[in-house]
């Protein structure tokens, strides 16, 4: 499928400095980058791109982002870019003869909202509106936003003042050829050169359908929207449902404020995975280094540790870096650092009083924890079928009872618990798997 | 797809103990359930067996089996059974009304053998027969086979006594049902009661089809055959791609010793890993004991472990018996045995002489192996594309190392070698799948 996205207008109630809306950026992506990211997930092959306000530069970035992407597109360029929308729509009328994704570039919204309309089958001659039925949506504009008053399933009028209405415009349509000849219907007729305009023209005809749309969708024009856009990015960060329960409830919100910032930043989501590490290597190296001072700092490390490591996934995420090596990596760098700290652990107790009990106690926690990450890992598919995660002892688990056991010099306590729950737990896996 | 299987005659000359010849094992399967397995690989869907000579014994291990792995099986009984072999292919005559496969309950074979025909669209009228053109082939018995002489994919002349052949017939048919016509016609013409009369009547009709065919296949008709049988299979065992070269050279052979004699005794793939770390861990506790001699004795039973570690998936291949659980459960054992060896070996070292680098040494050595396992494990699928096996340093190099380590005395170097290698490996897979 072909996406055409308007991306002419100004945006001068942003106020950004001398940038182009659509290269504003939320959380470190551009607007137009966002939206193109998003429609690829909906199946869209080939983009063109109507340009008009720092054409130029608009222009630029889609090239470059092309070639870093492999995508393939177009830009089209429309010096009429102070007028209505719908000049802006006409510009793709000789590239375009078959139902297309329109969009706009400073429209947010979840892929799975798009694909209510990809997945259509468009009558030739008609077009369809996604439409938020929501109408208390409280990420919408009521001041500025497109209403819509429609009735099984056509749209009956569209417009910003509407006093009648049962719905909101998404931004999101489907369209076929036909919106072209409306448009310039609408322009003869009634000097109209606005989408709104084409369509009402096939609204009164009825070839304008209303599809009834949910979830995240976002118009981007006043700063505020800015910020409501970053807060939806990140909220959409917390369900991801192999959490546990400190990652949910403890980990998570800490770090997703370390994300919300690292996203702004030039800095990579396996360069946060090794600074996490790094930082669980100096709280293994404090614990070895014996003493309670040294034991509260290397447990106050290893907890910041394990909250970072949250956040190169959500930066992934948030910047469309995620990547199978990244996944890899982090686990990886994982297990290494969760070795350290037991063993740093094991060490502390030993530089007190050598026991060959303490060393057992010790390997039996690092073997555990590492079976427990090897018996989730291994099979993946097949075993995480059969083994329902009854009881979640997950690293967010191993890390905080690590962080409680330094910082109340309960060390010995601490690693017998990861040695029998972690044993145990494996031997679990096992008879269940077995069943 | 039906098959037709043939497993009615007596077999006299196996001179079996009053056993009936379809249920004579072979490595502790049945000859019968080894042709439905075969087929089963190939598509076959439904059963119908033609018993004779003790019928009710080979009819109720059919039923058994047919409960125990869940399929269709049919029995007909061909009370004729003395007479030969095309009776009992005309019992089928009522069931059987498409294209069939026909087997004989005493030859063996591999899958990719039967696959030749299965996979051919078969013209109405006509049969075709898998046909060796190997004649050289040793594992057939000159005087016995029944030879094949074809010209351009027609056979022309099939029979016992043939002077000039270029081929063997490997007893894998596809039919139509014109075969028993073809039989009716033999019978009635020449009074030749067996299914070479009836190719004969199809041949000179030029409607049977020869397919040469390759791989292993076997007439099971002398004792000596058994123990042909028993060599090809084990023969198949050695082909395992990710066998590492202490597997390869010198593991291999001797736990296919074990696993041929294991194989015909009651005993589970699972129960064979189970006695494997339960030797394993003899061998770490011997270690931990303390003094060289028990050192040369726990090398010994680690060496003696890794071998038979082989033995459970040559077992569960043998005897049909190998699941996802038992992949997972021999992987779980192996890094506990894995690390119980090493701990082992590193309390051997502390118990002379307590030392802060040995306890880091051993420690990196188990970490190590672990992060061998858990990065070759991850991702399997993804990673092994990218990651080729350039240092073949899997788990039977490792535990040839601590053999040999133990029985030399040199155990610091070997903890020293193992943390090296492992990790550097582990290091070098990162790098590589971050290319």
């Amino acid at each position: 499928m072909k996406c055409l996205i308007i991306a002419a207008g100004k945006g001068s109630r942003l106020k950004q400095k001398g940038e182009s809306k659509p290269l504003l950026p939320v959380l470190g992506i551009p607007l137009i980058e966002r939206v193109i990211r998003t429609a690829l997930e909906t199946g869209v092959e080939e983009f063109y791109v109507v340009t008009g306000y720092h054409g130029d530069r608009v222009g630029d970035f889609l090239n470059r982002l092309a070639e870093r992407i492999d995508i393939q597109i177009t830009s089209l360029v429309n010096d009429e870019w102070e007028k209505g929308n719908g000049l802006s729509v006409l510009k793709a009328r000789g590239v375009l003869q078959e139902p297309f994704l329109l969009l706009m570039a400073d429209h947010l919204f979840d892929p799975s909202l798009a694909r209510a309309l990809t997945e259509l089958r468009l009558p030739p001659g008609e077009m369809a509106l996604g439409v938020d039925r929501d109408i208390r949506n409280s990420l919408i504009d009521m001041q500025d936003v497109t209403r819509v008053n429609s009735k099984d399933g056509n749209i009956v009028e569209i417009g910003k003042g509407l006093a009648v209405f049962n719905g909101f415009d998404t931004g999101v349509f489907l369209c076929s050829p036909a919106i072209f000849q409306a448009l310039e219907q609408s322009i003869e007729k009634s000097g109209d050169t606005t989408l709104s305009g084409a369509v009402r023209v096939l609204a009164a005809e009825g070839r304008a359908k209303e599809i009834p749309v949910s979830g995240f969708w976002l118009d981007v024009d006043h700063p505020a929207d800015l910020k409501r856009a970053e807060q939806a990015l990140l909220d959409r960060l917390r369900d991801k449902p192999n959490d546990g329960p400190i990652s949910r409830y403890l980990n998570r919100p800490v770090s997703m404020l370390f994300s919300r910032n690292l996203a702004k930043l030039d800095v990579t989501p396996n360069q946060i995975s090794l600074f996490s590490f790094l930082v669980s290597l100096a709280a293994a190296g404090l614990f070895a280094l014996g003493g309670y001072l040294a034991l509260i700092l290397g447990g106050v490390l290893a907890q910041l540790a394990s909250i970072m490591d949250g956040s190169d996934g959500e930066v992934a995420r948030l910047k469309y870096q995620s990547s199978d090596f990244g996944g890899w990596f982090d686990a990886v760098l994982d297990r290494y650092a969760d070795a350290f700290l037991l063993f740093g652990l094991t060490w502390h107790l030993l530089v007190k009083e050598i026991s060959g009990l303490v060393l057992f106690i010790g390997f039996m926690a690092i073997i555990g924890s590492f079976m427990l990450s090897y018996t989730a890992d291994k099979y993946d598919n097949l075993m995480r079928k059969r083994i329902k995660a009854r009881l979640r002892m997950g690293r967010d688990v191993r890390m905080f009872l690590i962080f409680l056991g330094a910082v109340t010099n309960l060390v010995l306590p601490t690693l017998v618990l990861i040695a029998v729950v972690m044993n145990v737990e494996t031997l679990r896996r096992v008879v269940i798997a077995h069943d």
